[in-house]
């Protein structure tokens, strides 16, 4: 048995354009708590967290409809912590037919007030608007706005996780063999004020690196990201397009994902291996077992010790 | 210290008739941290249930707002947990100064299929309507409509609470003294297929009755229930009206609660009084400590054993 953080990418929970309903939303789930529950039939304990864009983006739109009480985005995803994550563990509970213990736990993740990127938001979020709609709303709203493609959206900051405020809770509940749902959507933003006090904070913290600091945090045995593409990719798009399989973090510093979405999978990826010397893996959902075997995805591992390969 | 656990009334999260915005629900909710943390100033161990309506009313009304997506009512309570529960957490982790552990769990309760609430919807949720745009909403949407003082609502069967999923979770928490916010809203309502997955079933359990099961299966040494009244009445708006201070559950059921909205926080002080013989405390938030020290509220006790009175 090894110990996995598992990461589910929105895009494995929702496919891209996909509507937010409750029934698509729910069979998605059940498709991944079906792959997520193999891994647990394997053995091996999961510990997992989730994205949550797509339902951050619907709860924001419902909230403008209605013309008030347009939620902060602390309370949104606190909001989508609970959708998905009961979604996800009664979907999980029912594909796992073994007894087990299940937890979803509401959890805060603290950044840095003094992190640069709340001087450059940066991360989209919520409905798409035109470039007039969009700049009437952030001048009404003192929002940043900015283009998405072919529509314009607001954008909000994306600041690292230094903290995850439940983390004793959590290593409590893996240690007594609970399986743990957890820092869904990066974790409800929140950052302590000069009294000491915590607040929540406009902003959406990247899914991959909160899950990535809760693998080190619980120094966990792998972390894999799983999303709707079967590996990370050199030349993507491209002719010379070429799948990485066994890579080391030194090899994926050599090449350049700033472009992609795999950015900050492939950084997560690197920066847990530097710190625990563990695995990560980076691949599509229903390969989640094969990738753990060596046959799937984008395994990174530390590159092997010369002196251990050569003891002298 | 002894072990409590605290059920927060909707209306002592939001006052009557006050519209539910984040800084309003805030506000509120920092005001009970305060009450909440002076118990635990006092050495006392909480578990703490919270109600859900206006906010699963304000929900639900945004998604009709929007037009569509419209999420069931397992959904919308499993949202409301998660953004009263971390809003919940976050001030009374500011407002307890000691260092203490904190954790927010999404909550199921099972309910029986076959309970004759779901032949018979009773509970009042979301938006009112008029009486042609309720039965338009009827027809459209095979939903139950009744009136609602002046105006129409959805009514929702509210069946008995007969199994909380994640107790064995909760009492691992409470036993390694994490205070736990759970249950919240009456419990994510669920019911186990014949096949023995577990399903969202479109109902409201109330929140006294599932926060008295809470109290009964942890064995807590006391139950209360705070609300914005300050004690259970006789007589309620006549000229006879008399506070009850200290009662058995045998002279409470000689009394007729049925028609306030103190009947279902009696029945599940006598439940639980009746079951486990610890104390059941009804009364306002500002008397927590009070209800406790004897010196407010309703307490609810066993009578006492006549062999011990006089034992011969």
């Amino acid at each position: 048995m090894v110990r996995i953080v598992v990461a589910l990418g929105g895009n494995a929970l929702l496919r891209r354009g996909e509507p937010v309903s409750a029934a698509t939303q729910r069979n998605n789930i059940r498709h991944a708590a079906k792959a997520l529950a193999q891994l647990m039939v394997e053995g091996h304990q999961l510990v997992i967290t989730h994205g949550n864009g797509p339902q951050v983006g619907l709860l924001a739109l419902q909230g403008e409809a209605a013309g008030k009480s347009a939620f902060p985005l602390d309370v949104l995803g606190a909001e989508t912590e609970g959708m998905i994550g009961y979604v996800l563990q009664q979907e999980l509970d029912n594909a796992y037919t073994e007894p087990a213990q299940f937890a979803t736990l509401l959890t805060q993740v603290e950044v840095d007030p003094k992190d640069p990127a709340f001087g450059s938001p940066s991360k989209p979020v919520g409905p798409i608007y035109s470039e007039d709609e969009a700049k009437l709303q952030a001048g009404q709203r003192g929002w940043s706005v900015a283009r998405d493609g072919n529509a314009w959206r607001r954008v909000v900051p994306s600041p690292r996780p230094v903290r995850i405020l439940e983390i004793e809770v959590i290593r409590l509940l893996v240690a007594q063999g609970v399986t743990v749902i957890c820092t869904g959507g990066g974790g409800i933003p929140v950052a302590q004020r000069s009294d000491g006090a915590y607040v929540g904070v406009e902003a959406v913290i990247d899914k991959d690196h909160a899950s990535g600091l809760l693998a080190t945090e619980l120094n966990a045995d792998a972390f894999l990201m799983l999303t709707d593409v079967s590996a990370v990719f050199t030349d993507w798009g491209t002719p010379a397009q070429r799948a990485l399989n066994d890579v080391t973090p030194e090899e994926l510093a050599a090449l350049d994902f700033e472009a992609g979405s795999m950015g900050p999978k492939v950084r997560a990826a690197c920066d847990f291996v530097n710190r625990t010397g563990g695995l990560a893996g980076i691949g599509a959902l229903a390969d989640a077992s094969a990738i753990l075997a060596g046959k799937a995805g984008t395994r990174v591992r530390p590159a092997p010790q010369s002196d251990a390969v050569d003891p002298g």
